[in-house]
């Protein structure tokens, strides 16, 4: 491996590595997702699939298929299917969060409104739904009707979690892989799968998939309170005034005295909120320690996805998905 | 067949056939709404799935499977699968619509919120695919696939083409299957593609479904403006007032002069209404035989769904159903 390609980011080497079989899925996503009779459909996706996002899930997918040896056609479809119903996810959640930006610009409920947001995001999940179809694996099917269920179930649960301090770290998790997980295990799984990939690797690439979920959802959460920098960015603090109950929260609110117990009862159950609140969580938070033992956990999520890739092939693109997972969590390094 | 038996409604009829079948298909939906985790899901589902719907959809399957000589179970995944999928769709509508009311009842957008409209409709229809993928038969899948995509497609048309003075029969057609007919066509086709019905008969079904829903609809849209007895009750007039292009109306613009022309541009497409102008739609409908050639068509398409049904078996269910097309006009009649 040259310089250059050392200094690449890990997910940009994955792109440069698979970019022929993106560019098929990026001309699939295009063709899937007009309408002949509802111009408003490829309006509304154009928007939200040509903004640019990172296409991680669907090349996770190309990745597994490639690694595992397959050289067929329908590993490109499944890589379409998970971008599809990331991008309807994203529709339904900005609504739900009644959102005004994502990825920098105006949402789609913003744009045109609430309606076409639901509607359009019904047509790309039934648009995955006929993709995934098409690979005539009842396998992947069941793979992915089962993820579809954990993320809609994640997303139902996360309201009734929101504001309550009664969250467990359990709970968490589960949110975690409604929002984040469940479709990378899904993307990283169903691509050993439609390779024929022997039982133990099919698990590996859930295992993998599942823990850099909520490694990427963990560093996530930290980077909202400023990563463990203790230094407050101009975006630090969203999840506090939104009242989430992310991890280090969690982990702070488990160790609370009483004084604290009433700080975090006014401030994230009830939303009452002052000047100086954030400063007073992150106070809290550093004094047990909240920061780092999350950080501790995403650290062994990495660990866990790396661990899980040691039964895979050996295979340039093993390396690059070894460093995927570090990257993940060097952002808060 | 008893007097008694006689006088019933054909829905009754086939209910009470198939009673065995159909608290099978309950007891699962009930089972297979639940969520460990969500306890708002159950809530949400229960007011909409208990709330005495005619469970016509899941009728249609358990009928089509038997008829032609089903004695598996997977009838009755399918059966739970249509019903999950039409009230997902019912959900995600009623927040479309902004709707206050179902069956009488407060909608669950009002009962609890739009988040959980939107999240629980995504989570029956993840349920929905778990459900038809236990079936493993593939071309079940794909057709409840392509169903699905023409129903998301359907209701993002109807919200671009609502107000829309250029909207053809076609695209009304078009409309409507995705409202009602698609779901009722794949609710047929799939009981007699899982029953393993010969070519011929699972076409037959996919017809006899189609046309049901698609005069289903235009019945609908006739009692909207009180049937064909001109006489206006308390209902008449929700279509006009929210300015729907419905198939009386667009016979009735395709004929429209100059001056009916600007009524219907400033009624339907403006929205600006006063007294009387349901009175003066109704008298132009009238002077046009509009209500008539609706009702017309309505006929059409009950004598295609029942000539449909000349391939299938001999069977008491195919009175039935024969029956049911003729009872879904006898309500304009």
């Amino acid at each position: 491996m040259g310089l250059d390609e050392a200094a690449q980011k890990p997910h940009d080497r994955l792109s440069a590595w698979l970019a022929a079989d993106m560019e098929a899925v990026n001309l699939m996503i295009r063709t899937r997702m007009a309408s002949e009779h509802a111009p408003r459909i490829p309006q509304v996706t154009a928007h939200l699939v040509e903004a640019g996002g990172k296409r991680l899930r669907p090349l996770l997918t190309l990745a597994a298929a490639r690694m595992c040896g397959y050289d067929g056609p329908f590993h490109v479809h499944l890589a379409a299917t998970v971008e599809f119903i990331h991008t309807a996810t994203l529709l339904h959640d900005d609504v739900v969060d009644e959102s005004a930006q994502r990825r920098g610009r105006p949402t789609a409920n913003l744009l045109w409104d609430n309606k076409s947001s639901v509607l359009v995001g019904d047509y790309l999940f039934s648009r995955s739904f006929q993709l995934m179809v098409e690979t005539g694996n009842l396998r992947v099917l069941d793979i992915l009707a089962n993820a579809s269920a954990t993320i809609a179930e994640g997303e139902v649960l996360q309201l009734t979690a929101a504001q309550d301090l009664a969250t467990t770290e359990a709970i968490y998790l589960q949110v975690v892989r409604g929002k984040t997980a469940a479709l990378f295990s899904a993307a990283t799984e169903v691509g050993g799968v439609i390779a024929g990939a022997p039982e133990d690797q099919v698990q590996a690439l859930f295992t993998y998939g599942d823990a850099l979920g909520i490694a990427f959802q963990i560093v996530d959460d930290l980077l909202d309170y400023g990563g463990t920098s203790a230094v407050i960015g101009k975006n630090t603090g969203d999840d506090f005034r939104e009242r989430k109950l992310t991890l280090p929260v969690i982990k702070a609110v488990a160790q609370a005295d009483a004084d604290e117990r009433a700080f975090w009862e006014r401030t994230i159950a009830k939303g009452q909120q002052a000047e100086g609140d954030l400063e007073r969580a992150l106070e809290i938070m550093a004094r047990h320690g909240a920061m780092e033992a999350a950080r501790a956990d995403a650290l062994a999520w990495v660990a866990k996805a790396k661990t899980a890739l040691a039964v895979l092939p050996e295979h340039e693109i093993r390396g690059m998905l070894v460093d995927l997972a570090d990257y993940v969590v060097a952002r808060i390094n």
